[in-house]
């Protein structure tokens, strides 16, 4: 195709984008740095670049090391209608942090196993994610550091780094190789482009971006349907069955022993803000269940320096147009501060699963994708701690009616929260299947009962003091 | 009133101001660190506390010591219809600065005039802006941290930061007193509460809170009309008229200038990074007067890991609930890279002037607005770097009557650009006075001869090649 078709087809796929409601990642890995400058500049000049995101990730700078390896791609992620150029990135970053000590051997096969999980989740969630890697063989790339060394003038954009870069080279390619195979997925699956002629790599590449946008701009005459799944064999006793509802705990008990726990979390959230770590802490449960009331229990015992609630509600516009995962990862704690998720990323399993507004294939696979957003916090070395509050219908009815007695609660009780009410089995299957699917060893879910709030209260703020503790003692 | 009235009223108060269209914001300022967590505590609890966003703004993290001093308080300025929960921020910020030796006498001055113009162009924007500053006198402050000494079981909340605090404060006071007095102005006065009885203190602040936010939210009978404000006197030769569109380079001379500008630009550059040295280049210019092209000659220059164009196009429904400046401030370039700005903050004076998108006394203000946000990122030391490139009608309309015969330029344009070509004295008369009223020292506009699209690349190039040469000498 010749370049000035080529040019218009693509800015024409690109306005076709924008109105198709799904986001584009051309994730470009390079042993040939050069080569990547090229195709970024020769992108953004062939389409139109208001609607290209150009990222380079290069090592992660020091506030983003405070942040699981993937924070700042999930940040980053473009919004439906949008191509982001993703340059280096998870690509060649575990290669550079494994070279230079940075990464073990194991933490690099498992930062793999992350990659691959990451694709999937975009892939699955409807991105359209092209890898591409630019290679220029070896012989080549010695040929063209010898003629830059002699011939400064001419090759004046071979710099520094590029110098350095061609040292390691015997070092990176295999390591290179290795990434590569372990995530050349079905979904996924890496294009290599030879760069020895950069003009006619880029116009490979802009050549497959083009032929992939029209593909899946093309509409689908029939999407075949997920096979339904089978509801889950063997109904022994279910989590929430488990859960004494009578426990409860008198006036004076309960003041002494919050007070206690509360002493605690105050030194604890103290010193794990002086020695920067930190917490995330996930409230779920019925409505009227009190997590408002455990949530303030635990922060009158902080300065609010340290802590910050994140209440969840619906989706806003921007956040529709991500990945649901996004707007967590955009919450992640800053170093040294404790966030307390008011509701959270289960909605996907729990209300989104009840209500229909997600479909069962997306949040079948949501477990999965929890877990592993999960693992990677927790191997960052964030201390999280999950909480069902659980209560029974009678006790929730019995608060729905109070709350309509008190003025200022009235706000906290509308329609939807007696309708919810009908899908109370419903909505029991769903968190008794969150709790099997998600409790990991490194995050399990902690059950309370809390039919009784006092009782509830101090069994939170005494699981919260625990996990500071063990944090802190690591 | 009784507490629960109060809550009530002002949970309503908080669901008008959603649809009200202007953001809140409560500053809390405190000698008294206590009363200030629990004042926090208590307005999330008194009020609906997902539609406040509480930010403890404490010492500047490292990241953000790498941005201007209020780039972290830009970035977390409420949206219109949220109230924005400010602690300690810039009410304080300068004073832990100055006690601990990061600002000198003479910056710390510098920095209460920036607050002003802060807290000026927040109101002026249409932000409620409540200043609250929590004293305890110094002799109570004696009495409890004796107390607490005594009786640490009693006094658990009082932590080692209380009681450092309680051993500065004799230096701490008058600081804050200056402060104070410097920023007590008509339009955002501070409101002093003393906090011997710390719950009346909050019933105080809330309910001046609901009052304020009452008057606000009453629908005004008849705004006073701003003064007509003159035409600036002495037509004498405006900037524009002094540029010499005849300027041009034939084609050799071009290339060999060009590839020798790039060349220092790429060097200094990559300097820059490695020293954390940031930019900030800022392109204006009629439609089509060559911006894109100018800008890629100075990014084929550069690797892609050191420079970032952030095209500016209308604002989004998130950007136009906030001030115009804010989604400047959010793009501000990390440590060591490069920000072009293709169309930028100017738009106010430019486009929304002649337009008519904002009103007269809005892009009024903003000369001065602007001119302190530059300040601003110059004081940081940033390089900032402002080019207007200067065509004629003429030479407009014949580029206009060419893209219209290049298949993939023809997405350039629309028939508003030539609606546009109808104002152009009024733009004119625009660009004039942004350039006179907002050609500072430190931020000098460069107005471009660009009829000839080579000399004004090649004019670019070298501007820029010189501001980052003077900024690696610095």
């Amino acid at each position: 195709m010749a370049l000035p078709d080529l040019r218009v087809d693509l800015i024409n796929a690109q306005y076709e984008l924008q109105s198709a409601g799904f986001p584009v990642i051309l994730l470009i890995g390079a042993d040939d740095r050069l080569a990547a400058d090229k195709l970024i500049d020769t992108l953004n000049e062939w389409m139109d670049a208001r609607y290209i995101d150009t990222r380079w990730f290069g090592p992660r700078r020091p506030e983003e090391r405070a942040y699981p390896p993937f924070w700042r791609y999930w940040r980053e992620l473009p919004a439906a209608g949008r191509i982001g150029l993703f340059a280096g990135a998870w690509a060649t970053n575990p290669v550079g942090e494994r070279i230079f000590g940075r990464l073990g051997a194991a933490d690099f096969q498992r930062r793999l196993e992350h990659i691959r999980q990451l694709e999937k989740t975009l892939a699955d969630d409807g991105t359209l994610l092209l890898k591409f890697w630019l290679h220029l063989p070896p012989d080549e790339q010695r040929q063209r550091a010898r003629a830059a060394h002699k011939n400064k003038n001419k090759y004046w954009k071979f710099d520094e780094e590029d110098r350095k870069a061609y040292q390691i080279l015997d070092r990176v390619l295999p390591l290179c190789r290795q990434l590569i195979r372990a995530t050349d997925t079905d979904s996924c699956p890496w294009r290599l482009v030879q760069t020895s002629d950069p003009r006619q790599a880029n116009l490979t590449i802009a050549t497959t971006l083009l032929r992939s946008l029209r593909q899946r701009l093309e509409p689908v005459a029939d999407k075949p349907v997920s096979p339904a799944s089978r509801p889950a064999a063997g109904d022994g006793k279910k989590p929430l069955q488990a859960v004494d509802l009578n426990a409860r705990l008198d006036y004076d008990t309960y003041k002494t022993k919050l007070v206690k726990q509360q002493r605690k979390i105050h030194r604890r959230t103290a010193k794990a803000a002086r020695h920067g770590l930190c917490s995330v802490l996930v409230f779920e449960g019925w409505d009227a269940a009190g997590k408002g009331g455990a949530i303030r229990r635990l922060t009158r015992a902080m300065s609010a320096r340290h802590y910050r609630v994140i209440p969840i509600a619906a989706p806003s516009d921007e956040e529709l147009a991500h990945h649901y995962l996004w707007r967590f990862w955009r919450q992640l704690p800053q170093a040294g501060s404790l966030t307390i998720f008011d509701r959270s990323w289960y909605g996907r399993v729990l209300v989104e699963r009840v209500e229909g507004l997600a479909d069962e294939s997306a949040w079948r696979r949501a477990y999965r994708e929890i877990n592993d957003f999960e693992a990677q916090l927790v191997e960052s070395g964030i201390n999280v701690q999950k909480f069902w509050l659980h209560i029974d219908a009678d006790e929730q009815l019995r608060r729905f009616q109070a709350r309509e007695q008190t003025l200022y609660k009235k706000y906290k009780i509308t329609t939807d929260d007696y309708r919810n009410r009908d899908k109370w089995e419903q909505y029991m299957r769903a968190v008794n299947e969150m709790v099997e699917r998600t409790s990991t060893t490194a995050a399990p879910w902690h059950l309370i009962p809390a039919n009784d709030k006092r009782f509830a209260r101090v069994r939170v703020a005494r699981i919260v003091s625990r996990g500071l503790k063990r944090q802190l003692d690591r």
